[in-house]
């Protein structure tokens, strides 16, 4: 049984979710659907993007459809992808989204523009190309339809990027910044659990973040509640939270915010 | 394999979908259930009925159960319809709404009274007729019980119908109505694609929509951030939007409202 | 085909359900997950104890997966148990959310600490053991592996229990407590269909709820809009509702507050 997996920033109030679901199912009826989420933040390309590569990795190899899609109807192009890894599929909008999972799945083998594939729906609308475009194409793939099929050959070097921030050592502390936050107000950075161990930088238990007192610990329930915690999240990356509070209100954060991560004073 | 599709207002912050999905598991193991969304606002007959139309034709032919149900344990009736198109089956209240989906099929053929079904679950409880009657009788209609056997015969005359909206056009303006919102904010009207055709109205690319300039395009990355909107949405219903905004906050909206659409002064 | 019921407080604004539903899929590639809620208010075990309870009862028997965990990474037990009745499976955090449940299905035969199962994924996490340990280890059950080889045995007296409050009788009045509120803003009380009629109190048609008039009836659709009513919730449970309201908001009430129901004065 093939699998596609499905991101998008949808959310789940509408039937937009549920409506590319029927598409699939008519298309590849023995296809089985696993959502990974439909509640990215509204044309958050770069969460939706780093959300896409921390999760895939957990499905199972498939097809792996995503849609979060700012300027559908415009000119981005379509994408359906081969990565090394795997032998996964990625199908999307080429806006960055699927860039840093084709990244983590060892690059990408082929890459096909699927925006006037054979095999979208027709009357095309404008505004709904999960439904029209993407969904269609991962369903095809799903049943076996071969990759060429989808669309016109394309460079995979012409690809769009996705532009990251880069955390920094300065001295004996890092200058990080807030990559993703979930819906509890745990903020993850952009260091990884390697790239920290290859700065060099010594992190005792005693640390401040942006000036507050904070224990480097393993989780949560490590310090009290409304305590403050740095500490490794459930993918590696190197996060700030609040036991049983949000650190995104508690330090006044937002996307892209410098946290400066130093020992305590 | 056989499909049930799924509609409602339960939401999904409680077991109320969840456990529909049990009852039909139980009792049709080998049907696929596909949501469509619970997200319809809290006992919007109408918008649940809006959504279920436009969904439908684009979910595998099956059962389409539907739930949005204000006068749960009261009078109204619980029916089962097999419509004229693509013998698509019917199941939820007699309030209206199945009633355009059941239109856009090709009209009822049979109608039954499912409110005293021998296939509904007992004890029956007063507010959760989603879990004792609609969805066993969904479920026994995917795994193949004939519509007869579902309950009580009734005269498809005499079902609850719906009253809708209905724009009108006033010298060379369109005075249309607020018919459904989506999480973004983007307001469907009462016209759709044809309507506007067969109006004999002429809408060029600058127009006013109650009173504020906007540009009528293909879709929201045809003017900028900010920018209003007025375009055909993924459904072929012209709709208005505001890019990367909420049109609904933007021009004062709720359900109904008048929308005047004319051409710039 | 085997079956896996999901409740959590993971939200559906994340990845968290959906990665759990793709390390399952993995490792159980044919079992059938069945979301129950991923709604559960965050580390409210106890609510989320009380929605197991009442939901698995009509859910397929399987394997039924449950974690709200506040306290993941310390040193909580985790728990996989097989239960006298319908030989359904239960795993999840040794925090009470297992116990209600439990007891309904005829208490526990069987129980395992699978903290340290030879099934967990590696690298083990310190805070998403729903991914890491609760879902490897369902999957794995699921798949037919037995108990015994999930982890070490355990005797289950040594459970940690779920602490509820208690409705007593005064005189001719009930004094019940909030137990659990859905997003409707229904109010679920700590009396049972059963333990009213055990308790030798009739209640007339007019009521009072905490001093305010309430029509004991059956349902909302018996009180006009704004009307307050005294009913049996779908699962038999005493509950307060306002019609098209919230009774939580309407009698200003929280979970465990106090609510006198006594005859109209």
């Amino acid at each position: 049984m093939s699998v596609v997996t499905f991101l998008t920033d949808y959310g789940l109030r509408d039937d937009f979710a549920g409506v590319c679901h029927g598409v699939i199912a008519r298309i590849a009826p023995r296809a089985r659907i696993l959502d990974i989420t439909h509640g990215v933040a509204r044309h958050d390309v770069r969460s939706g993007a780093l959300i896409l590569r921390r999760a895939v990795p957990f499905m199972p190899a498939g097809v792996h459809l995503a849609v979060v899609d700012p300027q559908v109807g415009g000119r981005r192009r379509a994408l359906a992808l081969r990565c090394a890894a795997q032998d996964r599929l990625l199908v999307g909008p080429d806006n960055g989204l699927l860039a840093p999972l084709a990244e983590r799945l060892g690059g990408v083998l082929q890459a096909v523009d699927i925006g006037c594939s054979p095999l979208r729906l027709e009357p095309l609308s404008a505004s709904f190309h999960g439904r029209d475009v993407f969904a269609p194409v991962a369903a095809h793939l799903a049943s076996g339809t071969p990759l060429a099929d989808c669309g016109e050959p394309l460079d995979p070097a012409q690809l769009v990027a996705l532009e990251l921030p880069q955390a920094r050592v300065e001295q004996d502390s890092i200058v990080a910044h807030v990559l993703t936050v979930d819906h509890y107000g745990n903020v993850a950075l952009d260091v990884e659990h390697d790239e920290l161990a290859a700065s060099g930088l010594r992190l005792g238990r005693e640390v401040a973040v942006n000036g507050r007192p904070a224990l480097h610990a393993a989780t949560f329930s490590d310090v009290p509640a409304g305590g403050l915690v740095l500490y490794e999240d459930g993918y590696g990356v190197l996060s700030v939270a609040v036991n049983r509070g949000s650190a995104l209100h508690a330090l006044g954060l937002e996307l892209d915010a410098e946290v400066r991560i130093e020992p305590a004073p």
